[in-house]
């Protein structure tokens, strides 16, 4: 769990996309740098199978010890990400089918079906072939497995092929037709089945599925991605000592990232702080022309913090952005500083290691607009000399231990379905509901660690959050019950069963509050407390013997309490949180420091990192 | 077509849904609550032929039992809006088809093609089984057909069943091809056709197809609906004495109601005020804002006056709202006391019976989100209280019949397709027009009445309006001919033929006004009047030997007159419109009663009940 | 390429469409009105061949008769845009497919693939068929070929017919799969292909696919239309001495009009100010609003300077609205004096012929509601008016020769297909730029002469801009290089290869300047500059030893100098333009003449021709 190595810098490189003639060069301005680590192949099936069963070798095998012999580390990558086209011939099947019914054709990457058990097994089979060939070469420090699981939305299919796997699932899962049917509820608008293989994927029907079918179908989905990359383990760990990692995005959330990574060693993610504010951020247009060139102070936090959960303590970034990029609505390029900045925050939050993506920007093909620590006629670019300088930093770096967070938030990917599934409001959004406390808490300077709901306990901590979940487990509910410190829940905590159905004692499944309504509000309709702040988006109608900390304007009970438990009745508003925030602090003793505006701190094991996203500046602080 | 019975309540129950255990203590607190009819048995098909040929009667026999002796009239609904799954075995192209080309999957509901020639003889098949079997059982004292027709836009399907029987249909209606190839103008593009069957639906064409080919799918469609009906109908009339209805929507438009609602006895609706206001209503967010627990003070009552032109006088509510709904893009809570308010408002329009959906709020399945009289765990819900108290208030109503309304609107269905298919404007929509001219008229104290376009007389009123009328027949033209009160037209009344040709002599038809052009307007751009306000949308340059009332700022005539018909050559906006009313009231010795804001008042046999929606108050006034 | 005759008038009738007993009245109408042309023909296939082989020649013949003895030159149409509904047995497969993957149906027009060899072979049949016949009619003045290529998205289809075709394409351009793959960059993610029929259209991938990849099938579907307007041409040409043109749209760049146009006599195309205003600018709804009776005030006089470069001179309107359109979002009326207005401007243009679109309006089919020179009941319509007022003011118009502009912009097509495959922002736009700088010129009171991409030569001229190219040819260089005034470049010019890299030494291809990076901005993040006005959208960031010209508040360099040629490294917004166009126009001596709002001036031979669209006043001044 501990940080064991000095901080490190890497980069992505493509010896494929070169000739052989610079490689060398290459690799030893990338010593020179003051870079360690290179991760390569993600992307080279093409060029190592070039027909099937025929393989190139020896310009891989060059690459490497070029690589290797300059003194760096090599991350070697399964290239199942991208199968080439002659695979097609042998599976054609294999693709993978969008929501409106349409095979998704070749001609970019991720082409595959998660469900398709022949390419499954080939995977397997490139996976097995690389890691005999290079699984003690000792170049080869770590192995990266495929590339960015469920990007471009790839994690849900709706394939022939993904519906017979569904129905086998569906089978393990029930045992008999007749348990699905009663846990379903399907005798509701006379949606019984005789048999599995009646079932369809939960798309282009008449209006809404059952959500019952509809969350099963996106588990399901996720345990198609935990299986793929557990062949693609089980395959290759009798081959190597090296570590076996995974590159995560941000705010992909279509699979269980906790159940991907128990089989991996380290958890990575490619951190692309412009790129993401632009594309997959709920901030207003106003938040972002303030951020364009910075990023969202906390989005990167989140999946630092996130990520450092899913590894077990053990987490890397292989990717992060050196400048513009080439794949948001708008590209500008980040202010001088941020490039440092991201990276040190990185190692703030106990990464290992930093990438950037990539050495030289590429020329041709799909992100030719994409910058690289080089530009594309081998000049340093902007962030390359950024990276230039900040290596010379490291050494300033503390390399000790992440201590654990005072605070802690449970995170669970399956009550994002289940809460996509059936949202109730158009605005309601599991993500942006824990981000949203999660922000609260680090306007408060207060650093967080997030939990899986599998956690065995919530450990040493003063606060720990369990917004929205969809279902208590036994386990979980255990857990909070010998936590002697404070756990805040709602809202929507516990309010359905495993099953999809509002449990039989009302939610929340804690005794001595019942919720006994739901209402969702327009954005222009907050209910207004008593003091600062509103509710927004949603709000619940409860029956409790619990005291009442704090009502609403209209008098609905807000915060509610009963021992070391609370439960917020509806979304508070920043104004709100940062109150509640405050009180639960002043409470359990726990000291904030008030960040304004784009300032965040992150505490370290000696002193914090103190960061100003807009001014760019980030420095530490015994 | 007068009220014979006192008002009642009622409620909509699945037995199916619950343990057998407690349908007793259901039925007796039903009655307990004041509630006199509970409809039961619309979504049961898959529990009573769990397969083909092969039914389960025993729990549906005692739950018509057990409801019928408490004292409970039943309502039975035949399933035939939910086919079970092994359905699709039979018939496997009973789907209906989505104008982007795609079947349209089982997993929901309505999920059946109404052209469907198999399906429709299986839901006379269970219909008439059903009959036979409840038909004369006294506990049954109406009959439900299907559900909510055209709901989730099922009356449109593209699939190649509709295709066939679209061009019998045309056969039907042409006889030759070329006479349809005439009446369509076919030879404007080079879209002759040779023979019936090469005739495509016209969805996926290259732009827009021909009106009249458009015109004809929306007719055909409606028919279908008709006709699929008229067979279930014909199946049970023999069966029973009971009476027969169906429950229709809120603005769904696709099928002909009057056509629809022809055979019936009853006419009902399901009422969902806040469901509506916030997913089909026109109304900007504001409105919708200030609206939000009460709904709009004018959709539930032209809905009430709707359906009770298409019930000849008697109709009810099957379903109203009692709490938050689950399927808008927000559902909050009815504000206490408007599901009293909505209940009385039905009843002073005339309804018999108001029925609230549902009994017990269903922890399963996809409306585990809407709200009961009950809560999931039995407990009365808010709505459900104030249904309690409202059932004492019954003894208060008036059970006289309501008088006719000395103001009428004609509402044509085919207009509605019409001007689909040809908008000319991106705002134009015919129910808004028409809904426009109502608000004005109960702004202005008014009860209405709404005439079929078949009507054969407009009766003893003052005004009778028929904005936007897509094309006249000589029956309506006689019958406006031989009212001696005064009748308004326009804008865009009676602008094409049947064929949807635009006339020989121009529109609208009368003699002494020629519709020589027509603009359509940005928003941002309307026609002002000399006096207060403007048109808006559309506006017409006439040459006319009519008086002009009302000319625009820029000399435009607005207003036209000659012996009882006023013609409007464009669509007022709320002030105009105000002022148009008030003069016509004024002439016609009508009294008014101005109603402000969300106040609003309907006359009653004797006195009129007061209403205002934001305030939540409802009162009988004698 | 100088105009050889007085202005004319003409008019599209369809004489199909009408009783044959009134053709000769309308004929002598038209000519009383002044109208010189009369096009027929072009929807009519259906009408001369009514089934595969059987023609009905003797309306057409007797019409051309009746036309022409009645005075007017007949324009003889090639009905080929409208294929009768029996070619689609002959060739099912011949309808295109939308990028959806869906076949584009029979029932309106454009219902073919450019692809499909058995539908170009039938083009050829029937044009052949009606040279043959008309070919030498003297009434037959010119032949307009099809109708509207490119209209309602039919260049680009996703059939399997044009997935065959372009596998042809490719293997022609590139000779091996290998040539291919190296020039695509397909190593990039294994994108790599073994043969030509493995590539798939670029449509429905996973993420974008490769840019030179969906280049290819960009310029494959352009020279698609060219090759199908070849065929006919080449049908044609023995068979007749008339001139032979098509009708070109506004604003439609998917296909090359400079190579299509190659083989034609003369260049049209069909101006709809008020539909085009509405359906296609990227103006704001303030400026639409401003301008909903008048039109754009520069988007006309663009495509009159577009057009006449792709006829070398020779162009005419063949299609004017007289009145409101059917087609757009809203279909206001022209001010009175706007028909007139924009059929001057077109003659000051250069314009040989201005046609207006349609001498009757249609009451049947698709533009029942499209104004026409009559009402459908054979009145004048207001646009009939103003047309024959307009007719005789003829003789007042000047018949000279229109002398080259002083300025020209380069205009190329391929560069907006580039820019919409690889945009890099939401915002960026090639046409929007080029027509940025035209408006900037327009405001300055000058004249613009547009230049294909392969202009031999840049003529006598003072100023050429060459913004957002693409890629560089030799040649274009060459010229540029040769050009002893001013040449202004960028931004974005030259920034790829012809396969879609980035060039070894980087962009834009000019000694001196390296572009390293590329940022692109928000809109509320324009570049402000030291002086009045901002870059906006797209910003580079440059090394260079080119005079700097001025910087941006940020230092930024941003308009760059090196001899004859200028490079500006950002897209400047109205008022920095207006400030670089009067620096450049002084430095040039060319004399501006400012022009503010809605007012324009054409120069003509003698003096110009002053307007003002809001006023709708158009005078010419000597
Ligand atoms: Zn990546
Ligand atoms: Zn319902
Ligand atoms: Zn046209």
């Amino acid at each position: 769990m501990a940080r064991t190595r000095k901080p490190e810098l890497g980069v992505c490189y493509y010896p494929e996309h070169w000739p052989e003639t610079i490689w060398a060069d290459d690799a030893q301005r990338m010593v020179e740098m003051g870079l360690s680590w290179v991760r390569i192949g993600e992307f080279a099936w093409s060029r190592i199978e070039t027909e099937p069963g025929q393989f190139e070798w020896g310009w891989l095998d060059r690459a490497i010890k070029t690589l290797g012999q300059a003194g760096l580390k090599v991350i070697m990558s399964t290239p199942t990400a991208t199968p080439p086209r002659w695979m097609l011939d042998r599976h054609p099947d294999m693709l993978a089918w969008d929501a409106a019914g349409r095979p998704r054709t070749f001609g970019s990457r991720r082409h595959y079906d998660f469900s398709h058990a022949g390419y499954r097994d080939e995977a397997v089979r490139i996976t097995s072939i690389l890691g005999s060939r290079y699984g003690r070469d000792p170049h080869i420090r770590a192995w990266q497995l495929d590339n960015e699981y469920g990007c471009h939305d790839t994690t849900l299919s709706y394939s022939p092929v993904a519906r017979n796997a569904f129905h086998s699932w569906l089978e393990d899962r029930y045992g008999s037709i007749d348990a699905l049917n009663e846990r379903w509820g399907n005798v509701f608008w006379s949606m019984d089945y005789q048999a599995f293989d009646q079932i369809e994927l939960p798309n282009l029907t008449v209006t809404e599925p059952n959500p019952s079918h509809a969350m099963d179908f996106r588990r399901f989905a996720s345990d198609q991605v935990v299986a793929f990359n557990q062949a693609k383990v089980d395959a290759l760990r009798p081959l190597t000592d090296a570590e076996l990692l995974h590159n995560y995005m941000g705010r992909i959330t279509d699979f269980d990232h906790f159940d991907v990574g128990q089989p991996l060693d380290i958890a990575t993610w490619d951190s692309y702080p412009l790129g993401f504010l632009e594309d997959r951020s709920d901030r207003d247009d106003a938040f972002k022309y303030a951020h364009m060139r910075c990023g969202d102070p906390d989005f990167q936090a989140f999946h630092h913090d996130l990520y450092r959960a899913v590894g077990r303590g053990r987490w890397w970034v292989l990717e992060q952005q050196p400048g513009p990029v080439n794949w948001a609505p708008h590209n500008p390029a980040p202010a001088p500083g941020m490039v440092r900045l991201w990276a040190l925050e990185a190692f703030a939050h106990g990464a290992e290691v930093v990438c950037f993506f990539r050495w030289r920007q590429a020329p041709f093909a799909q992100e030719q607009n994409h910058a690289g620590l080089l530009r594309p006629d081998g000049e340093l670019s902007e962030g390359g000399r950024e990276i230039t300088a900040l290596a010379a930093e490291l050494d300033r770096l503390p390399g000790d231990e992440l201590p654990p967070a005072r605070v802690a938030i449970v995170f669970d990917y399956a009550s994002q379905w289940a809460w996509e599934v059936q949202p109730q409001d158009r605005q309601f959004d599991y993500f942006r509901l824990v981000f949203d406390i999660y922000c609260g808490l680090r306007r408060a300077g207060l650093a967080v660690d997030i939990l899986p709901p599998s956690a065995n306990n919530f450990g040493d901590r003063d606060l720990v959050f369990i917004p929205g979940l969809f279902a208590w487990t036994d386990a979980l509910r255990g857990v909070m019950q010998n936590f002697t410190e404070r756990t805040i829940l709602g809202p929507r905590t516990g309010s359905r069963t495993e099953d999809f159905s509002v449990p039989d004692d009302l939610p929340p499944g804690l005794s001595g509050i019942t919720v006994s309504a739901v209402e969702t509000l327009r954005p222009e309709a907050p209910i207004e407390l008593a003091e600062a702040g509103s509710l927004q988006i949603w709000s619940e109608q409860v029956s409790t013997d619990w005291v009442v900390l704090e009502r609403a304007l209209d008098d609905r009970p807000v915060r509610l309490r009963q021992g070391t438990l609370d439960y917020w009745t509806g979304w508070p508003d920043a104004k709100a949180l940062d109150r509640w925030i405050a009180q639960l602090c002043e409470e359990a003793g726990l000291a904030m420091a008030h960040q304004s505006g784009s300032r965040r701190i992150q505490r370290i094991a000696q002193g914090h990192l103190a960061m100003d996203y807009i001014t760019s500046q980030a420095s530490f602080i015994e």
